[in-house]
């Protein structure tokens, strides 16, 4: 079969012939139909210093954000069935650990991640094993399916644990219009926020209209209005601050901005990745602000994968987030998809299967 | 000035005038400006076996849903001015018992009804202590300021608690389309609910045709459909039953519908009022289902006003809510308006401050 | 090998010669070595009512509450070794229905229990699924291993979710002095409470004092003070009522007190099974007192079992829960075992592997 | 009335004669029976950084640690007595801001605290506003009465938000010894944590002795083990980790070490000040690992008084908690109590009203 493969520990990468990959017991293999790149994957192009560290296994056909149908499966496989359109959970637990058994596989210890720890999905067939399937209705675009998963980690970045609920009637910031931010303000208009305030780090016009479209009332450019941000919000909501932010930019600015927005005893969800420390006035962002901070990693299985089916039922909303797709290439010009998105032209790039 | 009195036990009112009440050191004096009626108007206008039990009080100007402007205050209050327009929380509290004082102030040890405790608003003046007054954006239409007191009830059969998070993207029924049962409907659909089924007694076409506007995805009349209603939502659940049920009918027919349609593991929120004891399968309906139950009562102060303040904040939410009102009578014409009521020809009745 | 067979519709059981189990793939056998009756067999071996409708498998072997060593295991288990000393959670469970994937594995909608279902533990040896295997550390007595499983049960009435942290410096009630009760007490006393009320229905000299002994401050019989245990308890609590109440007794009767003592907002953990469906004031009880109740079924799987683990770390309250064990018999004696627990003069019965 | 008065902007203070002060119409006039220092004080004492930025009001009577007895109070005062034995929360609110009507008093937006900001106990008489009183039951001693303050704080850091349940049966490690941590790890210990870790800076000796009698099961200097603590703490824990750390030390070693030894997806309450800025690899300690951080701040008001009271209900607790007072001082010898403090010879010194 055809793959995407990072052949080299350096930029870039190949598109070439592969061996199928061989179905184990418990593993679904699945013909790809529809792509999109996310952010780890232009690091992994790029082989940023993120990269160099993080991604052991070369040759690795990456990728994660797929749908496809499954063609076939190993003989202990039940669930699932020839024909089945399916997404993944890209998170492979063992299933045994500590986490794992205590609600929290999506934060195993010894978890492995489809596309960075194994062979991923930018190819024409990929090996999942039966416990990361996720079944879809097939009424659905395949591209829309695709995004479920990082439609999963917005969701986990608003509603982190089941005993959250600070959204209804609240308002919130997002911080950082990335893909993901994008999908987050969608999710927050969806579920009943008050004001939703949203700003991106330079001017980038294309985000910035998506992030209106997505519902937020207000959107700020960091380039523009630089500390001033702070000043706005605060008195947007009558000096209270914001109910929630979610810090989803990876900037150390946005992060301390964070808590100089938010109202005392609110909450803070971090899934923005600083490529530094970051120093903190700890004491007065959190201690005497009595905030909450969640750190957010993936979904939770499965109750996010529900809970992204559910808002998907509504026609509005699945409008909404396929409109964050700004691109569609083949797979074959996936050289010209990451460059869309190293010069942040794009929002989401979807890739087609086609080689 | 003139007020709505109930000056005999027994059905039925008079208008009349009445003294206007004296302000108190830390009390608002309120112009009336729009009034609605609750069931509990209802129920003491008819006199029934409720309010023959529950009202001490005779005679009593009733009514608790209004707007209004500050004409004068004590000299003890500090938060409210003259000309402010204002509604009210209607549970009057001590501040110093248990519950007080842990949070739960709604549920006060010592709590009195405004307008079935003491005086209330079908009236040109209302007298109201400074910690119940709620301060409106004055840009609000004053009728829909007088339905936050119902608002915030549906709020709280939806939220009842911090920590319940578990409407965003999930399946969900409202048994009973009063109009306190409309607004839930109107909540989940702004929250964030996937599928949303609603059921009548009657088979009340102003009601079951409100439910759809408000959003419910199904809408069905238990006159037509009896017993078979837990079939049908199981059905259209993939057999799981609904992960949350709202129970504001008081029938006890629904309360144990309620819990045939709810999935393993689900929550039922309980609003309706039993005029008798309810005869149930504790083991099999919550015991073995694992279900969460939490009765309701009145609304979190303040939580859920600064909930219903942000969700009114939205226009399309406003526009769903006022709708919700099908007449509006002059107040010298409540007997009109609870005619209305009685034959289940409104959903919501609005009074106007014409005497 | 030897087993305890229910081989006919009826009361009673016979120990009897049968095929030591064959094992699978995923499963593991163990060579039981400590064992101790459940309510459930008891019922079972009586051959009552619940027993009659709820058993199909004839012959079964019953019993699941146990510790043993691994003497054998199939092919693909990987966490469990030979010599491992274990007990096992006896909710087999399918892991990919709706609740299995939500974190709610012990309410699996195609459940089996262990005992009930499938072939159980009064035994010589015992075939579990390895997903269910409990791994103990083997300094532990192994009857007090075999507790873990009802003393889970207690955890999760105390503890129904994550979200719920109403015990520490509460005031607290148990209705219902069974052995899980009795550990319940335990349990409650271990984690902070305030007062504890305990009340058994027949004045049951054994069990009170054992209520006593686990950390109960008040214990009273319903024999005896009847309707005058809310009175009692609400004096104890300067007219308060307590904070959370724990229905252990599947009395109907102790379900209306449940709610009479409960200070409104409070909660109600209800595990007790009635007989017969209640009759209950469910809008004074439930909707204007604003309780939160909560069905207990089973444990997490496996966030109680670490809590137990946690609690059986510390050496007196291992002792507490050992002294529930008040007879100890070898198996061959099991009825007179059941005789004991039918005559009310035993709390636990533990089952020595004596054939 | 004699008082302790820091007169001046410098270290020290002085016991002058001062005028009583004048009860208003919600004020209550308390004549201290027994004071206790906290470590606020001994900044206020010694004029450091912390009290040359915070301290606005000079001259001021600081401390705010105290029982007394009710001797005059307000006409409009309600629910307190003459004679009764009180204690006070020292936030004094507003009771009208967004957090004051959001459950959340204890972060009010315009916070004063008693002895920083207003005249405080370290006198013969104390005005306290009628809502700040806490009535004591007369048999505790009052030193203890005095330490419900702190008591409260280290409650509250262990059992922030009503909707934590993570202490029963988990392992738990305390950074820091001091007064307020000692108490977090009795009533970690009251409340039935599994293993508990605690840290000293220094090689402390009267409190990591008064540590291990608190309940802690290990007790580690940071001055003796180093960096070495994470691996002792990961290695008693299987490499889990603890499920909670608090960080009462406020040290910035302690707070990097803190997310360290914390289990994938535990939480961290953060009760520690940190005098500067503080450099944390957020990504891998926040992120990565989904933790959760509290900010700590205060007492719930009155949620966590009535914890305090339930815990302070059981003797042994009792008992436990009066170790914490090494000393007693008449309050005419103030400057030897803060000697004592200041060369941490003393956990808790209590101040008797010696003038």
């Amino acid at each position: 079969m055809y793959a995407v493969v990072k052949s080299w520990r350096g930029p870039g990468a190949e598109i070439r012939s592969v061996e199928t990959p061989k179905v184990g017991k418990k593993d679904v293999l699945v013909k790809v139909k529809a792509l999109s790149i996310c952010g780890t994957d232009v690091h992994i192009w790029n082989w940023d210093s993120w990269a160099r560290k993080r991604v052991k296994k070369i040759p690795l056909i990456f990728g994660h954000e797929f749908a496809g149908e499954v063609v076939e499966k190993g003989e202990d496989v039940t669930t699932v069935d020839i024909g089945d359109m399916v997404s993944a959970e890209t998170h492979i637990v063992d299933g045994t650990c500590y986490q794992c058994r205590t609600d929290r596989m999506h934060i195993c210890r010894n978890m492995k991640i489809l596309g960075v720890d194994t062979d991923g999905v930018f190819a024409e067939y990929v090996l999942v094993p039966e416990m990361n399937i996720w079944k879809n209705d097939p009424k659905i675009d395949p591209y829309l399916m695709a995004l479920q998963e990082p439609l999963g980690n917005a969701v986990q970045t608003v509603l982190p644990k089941d005993h959250v609920e600070d959204i209804a009637g609240k308002n919130i910031a997002v911080l950082g219009c990335g893909p993901t931010g994008l999908m987050a303000i969608a999710v927050l208009r969806e579920i009943g926020a008050a004001k939703i305030f949203a700003t991106t780090g330079g001017h980038n016009k294309v985000r910035m209209e998506l992030a209106k479209k997505m519902g937020a009332d207000l959107v700020l450019s960091v380039a523009e209005e630089g500390e001033n941000i702070v000043k706005i919000i605060l008195d947007e909501t009558d000096g209270n601050g914001v109910d929630v932010v979610l810090e989803m930019s990876g900037s150390p600015l946005a992060l301390r901005q964070a808590f100089e927005i938010l109202t005392p005893g609110g909450r803070v969800s971090l899934l923005g990745i600083y490529r530094e420390h970051v120093t903190l006035d700890v004491t007065n962002a959190i201690v005497f602000k009595a905030a909450t901070v969640y750190g957010i990693t993936g979904r939770r299985m499965f109750q996010t994968w529900y809970q992204v089916r559910g808002l998907l039922s509504r026609p509005n909303f699945r409008e909404k987030i396929s409109s964050i797709i700004t691109h569609k290439v083949p797979v074959r010009d996936i050289a010209k998809g990451m460059d869309l998105l190293n010069n942040k032209k794009a929002a989401k790039v979807a890739l087609e299967p086609k080689w």
